[in-house]
């Protein structure tokens, strides 16, 4: 089906190949994954997404390397197998030791069992939490 | 009922206050947030978790800091008001500033998107991803 | 708003007293929560889930008790409030005690955890566990 | 295991058959996909699962297509890969074109985002939009 | 805390003000709602999530109810109430009736059952729904 | 990469030996699954995470299999393959009849439905359900 093809850079019009030359002179790469390839069929998606991405994982407050260490503790949270492969793959060209990724998914797990403890016991929240 | 009391300091068995006493002593703080005091109506598990939560946020490859704004992540994406009030009192008084905060909430935000234009596009793991 | 009036039985058509009624024997109790109050509005979505509910909650191979211990189970790993509120109380009105529902909390806590833990080490299906 | 056998028509029981002639009379179809093989070695779960289907899905004040198109996008936001696969090809089958299509998964995406960023930032109900 | 705050207009600058005016002149209304209020802590977040929901929610080949439609389809299947409780309020103000509301919640509730009944008797993806 | 290794018995350190044999002498069994062989790259989360297991799925309160039932539910909800494969397994092992298995995926699949009714209807939780 069309709605799945991967565009590949040959195949792509001015726009796409706008968009995949600035990914890949952000990333300091030569080459474009599948989740792009997948977005191109929809240029205006890809433009928005690759455009927010870049401005969010940019340097900032928090180190890129964090930034993407937080991006792998949500996709792992929510089971999806192409963000924690990707992510991880980005997290390890940026640094991440196997031991800051053993560390990263004691607390992953850690907080999504907790999570449910605090919901499960019906926990009020302190006052001293309270926000306003 | 019974398994929503929160068991206070005064009214814990030695066993509970062991624990509240190693969470007040671990926090330099001189008091015990709710969770702990649902839990502490099963003993076993409030000792387990308590446990386990001391040894995977102590400092470690990964600051304290930034496991607690991991754990605000999860929590966030699991919808958990608890633990968002919570973990984000507690990485406030790690330390956290509010252009961290706003940079996490960022990465948050786009990382559940992403996820899920990534399932919904059904896009398959790049070989350069592949972990064997 | 209409779609969230609660529909009271004094003021409820014949056809939604109809499943109060089988609600209320069925459950040998004389009142009726806000669940179906909500749900009164669409008296197709309403019968239909209360036979479905009927027919899934009834003894069978595994004793009721345990159906609504599952029940909970599934509502705190969603963070349902309502869901967790209603299907504790029932479970305790058909005998669920509090170290049942210690160790109900335990197990889904732990289940929750080494959910992420499975995916986020990208663990590969054992030949062992394969269905065909 | 018994429990994944995918009962193919020929082996199939009367009361399954009846529910495979129903599925394949309703869709205009003449075969039946894996998810009901599946169920069918539960055949009341069978029954009632197509039955509720069948109701909710028939055209009435939404169109059978936005119906499909709402129910990738509980699919994606849950990650379900055979329910995504399943029911983008049920929506193409009923005219779901690309660029709809594209159209849903930046609605799905972009709700997820914000979701996350009403709970992280905890944001209050506002008056204008609380139901009593 | 800081970070929870709610900007006022009155008190916004002008960087948040001009935001401000587009969403209400966007969406024809003269007041902001809370969401709005908080991103404004960080007007880069605010900007960017404005945008693009301003982008993707805006008529194209879905009709604007529709994309509320799915956006609160979205919401409950995540429980985030802030999220449920205005966009159901912005759907009905685009002409979504109880019927509609009742038939999406309808569908919604299935397609979140019969996501678990695919995962849970781990059925293969049929031939027919391979996407190459 | 390193961080998705499994780690065999014939190449484990002592401290990792020790608890692949604890868990092959508690289970009753001689092999071990790739997810501890996953997660023995990291030893002090492999003995914390089956220390923890080991406690927490003890006969008690519950049964044994009961609780592994309570764990599919859980993985099925999270949409864990791994875990729904593994913890499957696992029931079978100790009873888990095919009937068991269908009443337990009914359970599942309405909670999840009616998880999303609660929320979607905005129910508020009746003053009977509150815990204090």
């Amino acid at each position: 089906m069309t709605i799945h093809t991967l565009v590949e850079y040959a195949d792509a019009s001015a726009e796409v190949r706008a968009v995949y030359d600035d990914i890949m002179a952000t990333r300091k790469t030569d080459w474009i994954n599948n989740f792009w390839k997948a977005l191109a069929n929809d240029p205006v998606t890809l433009r928005r997404t690759w455009e927010s991405i870049k401005q969010i994982m940019a340097p900032g407050e928090l180190d890129p390397l964090i930034k993407e260490m937080i991006y792998i503790g949500v996709s792992v949270t929510n089971q999806c197998p192409y963000c924690i492969a990707s992510h991880t793959a980005s997290a390890r060209k940026k640094g991440m030791t196997d031991a800051m990724f053993h560390e990263l998914m004691a607390v992953v797990g850690m907080a999504n069992e907790t999570n449910r403890l605090a919901s499960g016991y019906q926990v009020e929240i302190d006052e001293q939490f309270k926000t306003s």
